[in-house]
């Protein structure tokens, strides 16, 4: 007979019989009863414990449930064999200590000029929060599984809206919706042959992707018409991801004659070479109509896959992007992710499909475009007045960032711009930083500034405070190369 | 001096500046305008068109934006070389077929058995809606862009939770919040080495995620304690893929000792082996207390990542799932989704971590713990009442699914029954059809029942419908064995 040690406390919120049992797991796991030992009978213990034998039984029921100990009829309950515990990697006393934050970054951040900010005053939370709300009160079916391609009323909305404002041509069945660009980029890399072209300078998060993707990505460089299709025909890439609408990071819109180029390039190896048009910010275009899209012209089953996300056209902590797939696409997406569920919850989905049909959508983006409009002409005048001929501006005429190039001598790297920048209070971008082969090819001094989330009040103190430091930052510069 | 035929529509809702624009545009990329030719002049063409000269200059401004023309000072504006159109695969005048629909299936389903189902009945929609309009109105912050791994008051509130009620152990910031399953699941994979083991009946979906991220699977058999560690350590496995609270789909629980032993597995090659913990639906269990997790016995920083979601506990239309990262894996993880956004909205995240926070969650998972169970009481009775010594019934103590397994002899395929059982309005699943290698090693007549979605007052009308029917299929199969 065992002596069992268990301490049962009565008042704990535990109940007894889970306190006994834990008390004995814990005796077995640590060898403290051998294996083949027979428990004391249920009513012996419960004597000795003072509890009642239902207490014992629950305790006994459950560690035979989870085999610590074997029934056997008319004879009792028999110890298990427990492997000895395993000592595991990491396994100490205290938790392990986590890996360090990144370091701060400096001040706090007075003016940001990310270039993934937007207006969060213009979004009409109101009439979403009452859209959603209707649908949770009227619509229980969404809360079971729904189409993991996106519900078709989305699809629909976004297939009629895409064509209205896009030029895109296609049918719902071709849109999938996902949650987030790089999501759907993921999943739509595999499907697609070779190697993958990015725009240089471009967006290192597509390449990233592509790159975790494993396909391994050429770097094609970007002129004042874009992407040049030249580079690209000369590299092996079977893909090109592309910005035409509003080329990132430098803002210059691809030409018609260059589409066609670009377009002709994927021709010329039909189901070899495919084209990833990522429109992501195409309806901020301020100063003249948009450009129909690559789609468009392509057809609904070129070889043109055409992204796009609401993170700018509505808010970057709403979560649905899209994606339109050439017909000839769909049954290997289907057969790839047959048993897939789709990323984007119904109740979103069918608010913004109400959102898109009711015509809120098409009058917020109205709405966004003038005071996006607005705000571009006042930071331009404002750092126009600030800089005079000490800088050029370009970029401006479509989207929600610009570029900032500083003329004259002795101008230091643009990444030491940004620091001083960042030491000041003002969060911005080098423009080096989306080089892809390193910041060598990149033009000297040159800045990119965000101004979707910049308030209107603070374009003429944010150009005065930059231009200080920058002004600083070159002086300080020439004077520590001129004593050299 | 060309001659153009734009026939512009003053009554059009299109300006007539747009409408010159697509005009011209046409032309010249129909080839009949030819390149180098001189367009027009401003002032006799707006007169040869009875518009007024800012018509023709916004059209010719935009051509000129757009690469159509090129304008010289001085001199006017001359069409550009524009190459010639290329044929797109698939472009036709009509639009392309899409691929057919799958087939349809059979007669409307009456009683839904869907192992995903759940019953939308017992969601709290109210507060739901109620905490999220709250978000909307209160917190416009959240619509900026939010952490990639998460909303940090989320993670506190399901560390919390899951240390309480699933005896996991990590902080905060080991936890990834994701838009599913097989999302966070094809982002984990290359992070993990070697194939991976799968259970054998198991998860089709996790073996399909697996392979899809270029992680070759083993089929590792499932006895009654659940995974086989003995079959797994004779594979070439480095990473275990396993649901040990309730194995999916024969509802097993791995006792304590095989846990242990799985662990030990895992800990004989410290960094080289992992345990991915699916802990699905362990909030369903019945009649004992669930075991802890098999993360928390292995540490914070142990070989176990572990990953749940709330498509059960609150609905599949709510897109949240969730992974606990060892310590040790955070530093690569960071690395290799460093420019990656998150795929949950920011308010779906925040209503969630403030469901949890105050009560919410909790009191709905005993609310549908009561409910569920008392379902699965019924439907057993019912079932056993209509079939009588003629089936048996297992996986009944956890999860929203139990086995339901015919006796005799001369039983069908369990695909025929399942086939049978939908043409009778019935939806339910093959055992077999969870069978990695085909379903050979499939005992016989072995159906899922999945019952989260079955209205109460259905259990005893469906059971005897589905006696009835599959005691049909059985007496024909019988007749046509007993004929050949």
């Amino acid at each position: 007979m065992l002596h069992l040690t268990a301490a049962l406390d009565p008042a704990s919120q535990v109940p007894l019989y889970e306190q006994l049992y834990r008390s004995i797991a814990q005796e077995i796991s640590a060898g403290a009863l051998p294996a083949g030992a027979r428990m004391p009978g249920k009513r012996s213990l419960a004597e000795a414990l003072s509890v009642s034998v239902n207490t014992v039984d629950g305790a006994y029921q459950m560690l035979a449930a989870e085999g610590y100990l074997a029934s056997r009829p008319r004879s009792g309950f028999y110890v298990q064999e427990y492997p000895a515990r395993p000592v595991l990697t990491g396994e100490t006393n205290r938790p392990p200590e986590l890996p360090a934050a990144p370091a701060p970054e400096g001040p706090p951040v007075q003016y940001d000029l990310s270039t993934s900010g937007v207006d969060t005053r213009l979004f009409p939370a109101r009439t979403w929060a009452r859209l959603q709300k209707e649908l949770l009160y009227t619509s229980p079916g969404l809360l079971a599984r729904g189409d993991p391609q996106g519900e078709m009323e989305l699809r629909q909305a976004l297939a009629g809206y895409l064509e209205e404002y896009r030029g895109v041509r296609c049918a719902p069945e071709q849109i999938i919706v996902g949650a987030g660009i790089e999501h759907l980029l993921s999943l739509l890399a595999p499907l697609l042959p070779g190697p993958a072209a990015v725009e240089d300078p471009g967006y290192p998060r597509a390449r990233q992707v592509l790159e975790n993707s494993g396909r391994p990505c050429r770097f094609v460089p970007v002129d004042e018409g874009g992407l040049s299709v030249a580079a690209l025909a000369a590299s092996d890439a079977a893909v090109c991801y592309v910005t035409p609408s509003h080329q990132f990071p430098t803002g210059v819109t691809m030409p018609a004659p260059r589409r066609a180029e670009l377009l002709g390039w994927a021709a010329r190896r039909p189901g070899q070479r495919y084209i990833i048009e990522d429109d992501y910010d195409s309806e901020f275009r301020f100063d003249t109509r948009p450009l129909p899209s690559l789609q468009g012209m392509a057809g609904a089953d070129g070889p043109v896959v055409y992204l796009s996300t609401v993170a700018r056209s509505l808010a970057p902590g709403i979560r649905i992007a899209y994606m339109v797939l050439p017909v000839h696409l769909l049954p290997a997406w289907r057969q790839r992710y047959s048993l897939y569920s789709g990323t984007v919850g119904r109740f979103e989905q069918q608010t913004l499909a109400r959102f898109i049909r009711e015509g809120y959508f098409t009058r917020h983006l109205a709405r966004s475009r003038v005071a996006y409009k607005a705000r571009r002409t006042a930071l331009a005048a404002a750092l126009e007045d600030a800089f005079g001929p000490a800088a050029s501006l370009s970029g401006l005429h479509t989207g929600l960032h610009l570029l900032l190039r500083l003329r004259g001598k002795n101008i230091p790297p643009d990444t030491a711009l940004a620091a001083a920048a960042r030491q000041a209070g003002i969060r911005l971008s080098a423009l080096s930083s989306y080089y892809m082969d390193g910041p060598s090819a990149c033009p000297p001094g040159t800045l990119v500034l965000g101004y979707g989330a910049l308030d209107d009040a603070l374009c003429a103190p944010l150009a005065a405070a930059l231009s200080d430091t920058l002004k600083k930052a070159c002086t300080a510069a020439s004077a520590s190369s001129s004593s050299v």
